[in-house]
């Protein structure tokens, strides 16, 4: 059945797997010390232009998120989130299960305000009584953000600047990173990205790859003995090469750009094929995912032949679904989705 | 300084500490199974109408919160509060430091509402993702609140039904649980506490005591091998005498309650001379807790002759005091502050 | 080089490859729910000639291990250990990580003893005091061991006897445990492993896969909500197919067993090999390491021609080294190093 | 009924308590803010010769040991411990549920030797493959130890040095610490202990106290908002005068010696006692607990008359009892010990 249910419902890129083939029997040193790993980080540091960038790569993005903050924060500190920022939301609460709080601002369309921001840290260090509270540790914003979403330039110089007043790092959730750089518009650069946050991750897993995200410490600020915290997580992949294989192919020749400009392509085209039938929009982003408001029948009938994610109910009358695009979707998929609908 | 700061700047009533004075050379067995102790609990048993109420001393309010969270809760549930309920406050991330995430409700006078608490339950469970969710696995309810309101009898058993409906536990902080039972009003009674709730405690650092909490277990629930689990916490102490003598006292002859009907009528007392002069109330409350609005003039005037509590600014111009009342305050400290307002 | 210096310096089988190619374009549900997770659990439940087991696929042996520990143990129980348990030695501390002890017995040969087990656990029992003691929870064992010894079908039954008496569950770390079941002799059969343990994991890592273990759980005993505690520690694949189609391809026509016993008939040859020129052993074992004492002078020259693990240094005079055999020795190999040699 | 069960059945000493009522009525600051714990704070750091220390007052030994190795510790260290450590059998799994590993070393009548001890430390830095495994983070020691023992001068500043070359604390234990400190012999003073130690606490709970112990922090290394991590860990009391009153008594007019060198002189008393009698020890130690061999006729009979701690059944027909003399053991006390043998 056409689907458009995520990102990741098929396997890999056909291109990452022909490498895995092709390298599979060379003899390579384990846990992310392979050459494949060393130049794929060489590569990432060359995007980033940050020759002083730490990088690892692990599994994927709750995993990420947990060894992060576990990491960075100090153990009477929390995390700043959006209300709805995947952290808060859908991690069955690792952060908590680490040891720490997240502390909540309140989301527009995905995204945190600088000055909520700004105005949570004052009152926090202005309170008298605030050695009984959590302390505010660290900022984590998603971009795109759970809902496509991405953060302007200026909103992210902005809270970077504030992270900075307070010295408190920056962190941003990349599962779908790609699909933010390669979207139209002001958006930051992977250099921005990387001059503006302390620590950031760049997605694999729903961009491309079988799994994996490449976790980035821009700042000369990579926790010590980090091997040692992914293994204490659970975390640390004998067979290293799998992910520095991955990683090493998606950054050779500019090859994650071009898997998430086309799937962005695709989600253009999506937006196009459900306007020109009228159908309401819910959310129009500038990425991969697009949130549609469909009536109650309507989603009754498009679900028996065409397959989406089903997002929350806004009424009793009305739901909303997202439409995710990949490297994989093909303008025959768009054509059948314009027959269809 | 004529001081309303708060309920525990004294120490303990003296009628206690001439207790343990009484009792001090009595060689007792240690780690709470010493004879006080054990009449205690029988007495505490008695005075909540529950035979069955598995009870144990603990040292403070933060830790039993800590203690009842981590053992009662499964590691992949959270504790539903009042956003402004004290775990989610003031308790430095203890919930979190323990793994479990605070799941928050609006408050509504410190009270979260029934139909609020239905509703997040009928979602979580309606959710076909919520196994990438926190589950929610207690609710958490101070009495008095953090602003010295109280639930009704009929708010009570009403989150009381819900928790039975989802077969998850209702828990009672009653850091000054004595206030509530001694005022005035359709109020619950210990015994409609024990069979309402799950688990509670009985707060005495701040009614009486000089320190100690008392935890039961109504419903024959408490935690296997729970003294294990404080000593694990830190939590057990060597001469468990002290807290057991305490509570024997507290619990002798309506002891705890003469102690907070005091307080709380000495409470009626100063809201009547602060509403007499003119002052705005930001909070009335049936307990030993008041809040009065203040100009900043007005405080600043006020601060040099009469220690309170300062709670939070309400605008540029305003704060917000709190005046508590305790077995400590006379009627002479009130003709005082009579003269100074 | 010529390398035996562990069972994962190349990939995987390329008959796992060739499946991960041949299904890339279905378009599967994520979270382990895919049609090839289902599969390869029905494989290895008719393998284990157990059905009523539950079976959930991860990535590595210490996130397995670390899992296992957190969610089948009481949070006042640790687990017993060998001193040389994987556990207890090199996994960072991920079990104390998790907020459990590892309570050690003596090694032999990597083995624990049950007599020292049952020693242990009567010992505890019979402490007056043992309250303040961690209550032992459960039994881990490796097999083979970190030294590649075997339990007796003998042995595994009287470890697990004693668990039973003593209600506690018999874990298994299996992380070569294809290497246990393809050795000759008298050894416990896959089905005999599930009877007697009540949860244990086939290793896909160290075995043919690119990664992935496959825990089982044999006694209807899967942990409550067992998908969200994995999410919860940062282990559930967004794309659970990676390792429901590695397992599905080992666990179809016999290929895991046809892999290990290769594996083990190479390290047959090794031995005799290192036997004929006159080596001395550290250890000889059943399956596919071995251990080899050398004198410096002779580890140094050997080291440039041919690469093996490191194990430890005996004295001032001699090295052992761990020589490791896999899918992808080759007689070639061998011929090699008996060349070298 | 005569008992030298343990040094903690009776309460206080009467002079402590005095002080307690004395001052009960004085309106004091929570949470250790208090005049009475400033004092005693300062006192302590003139007792130990150390103007540069940072105080705090905990409950009990297991919460001080807990808060230190969880605060002091990174993630990925453990702490080195005798396997007789309090730490290591008798806090119920703290230190694990605080996340850390204790390493443990041999004991030599509950002591670590120095050797052991350079040893383990060269080893864990020579091991390549090291980031596997737990870091050795600190250094545990109890003094007196759990077999009442102490270390010498030599002793103590042998860890200290090795301590200072491989950068890691050294934290002393001194739930009894009194008892040492009040020891005929080559014993370290107070400022010795200061010295050598980077962290200790004095025992109050088992030395004339209420409850409580005082940690100190002589290298002015308290970790980053301590009283945060303390409310954290619940262990933060609303009135802190109750400690704070306490260690003023005890340091007020070297009060702690006074009752500590009454104690060790009451042992003596003992010890002559049973060696006249021709009993033999099991093991005779400077301080306030001796440890006596009997046979199980005789124990059954003696603890007929006269309470003991049961130590450990060292044969068949062996039992080994601890007797603890304190404050509190009278010369008459020891007639009637005398006349019972």
């Amino acid at each position: 059945m056409l689907s458009f249910e995520s990102d990741y419902i098929e396997g890999a890129h056909p291109k990452i797997l022909a490498r895995l083939v092709e390298t599979n029997l060379e003899k390579l040193t384990g846990y992310g010390e392979d050459i494949y790993s060393q130049r794929a980080k060489e590569k990432i540091r060359e995007a980033c232009n940050c020759p002083q960038a730490r990088i690892c790569f692990l599994m994927g993005g709750t995993q990420t998120n947990k060894i992060v903050t576990a990491t960075m924060l100090a153990p009477y500190e929390g995390v700043i989130a959006a209300e709805t920022g995947h952290i808060n939301t859908h991690e069955a609460g690792a952060i908590e299960a680490a040891g720490h709080k997240v502390l909540t601002l309140p989301q527009h369309q995905g995204k945190i305000d600088a000055k909520e921001l700004a105005h949570l840290l004052e009152q926090f260090f202005l309170d008298e009584n605030h050695e009984h509270m959590v302390f505010p540790g660290m900022v984590y914003i998603s971009h795109p953000t759970e809902y496509g979403t991405l953060y302007s330039r200026e909103e992210l110089f902005a809270l970077s600047a504030l992270c900075g007043k307070y010295r408190i790092p920056l962190y941003m959730d990349g599962a779908r990173l790609g699909y933010a750089l390669a979207a139209v518009g002001d958006v930051p650069s992977l250099p921005e990205i990387a001059a503006a946050c302390d620590v950031f991750y760049i997605g694999g897993t729903k961009a491309g790859a079988l799994c994996g995200e490449a976790l980035v410490f821009s700042k000369n600020n990579m926790p010590a003995h980090f091997m040692t915290r992914i293994k204490q997580h659970g975390a640390l992949l004998a067979k290293g090469r799998l992910l520095g294989i991955q990683f090493d192919t998606l950054f050779t020749d500019g090859f994650y750009m071009e898997i998430c400009r086309h799937a962005d392509a695709m989600a253009a085209r999506l937006k196009d094929a459900f306007r020109e039938k009228g159908y309401a929009f819910f959310l129009e982003t500038p990425t991969n995912q697009q949130f549609i408001l469909l009536e109650n029948d309507c989603y009754e009938m498009l679900k028996t032949k065409v397959a989406f994610g089903f997002w929350e109910r806004t009424d009793d009358h009305h739901v909303v679904i997202r439409a995710a695009t990949s490297w994989a979707t093909t303008r025959e998929d768009l054509e059948a989705l314009r027959r269809i609908l």
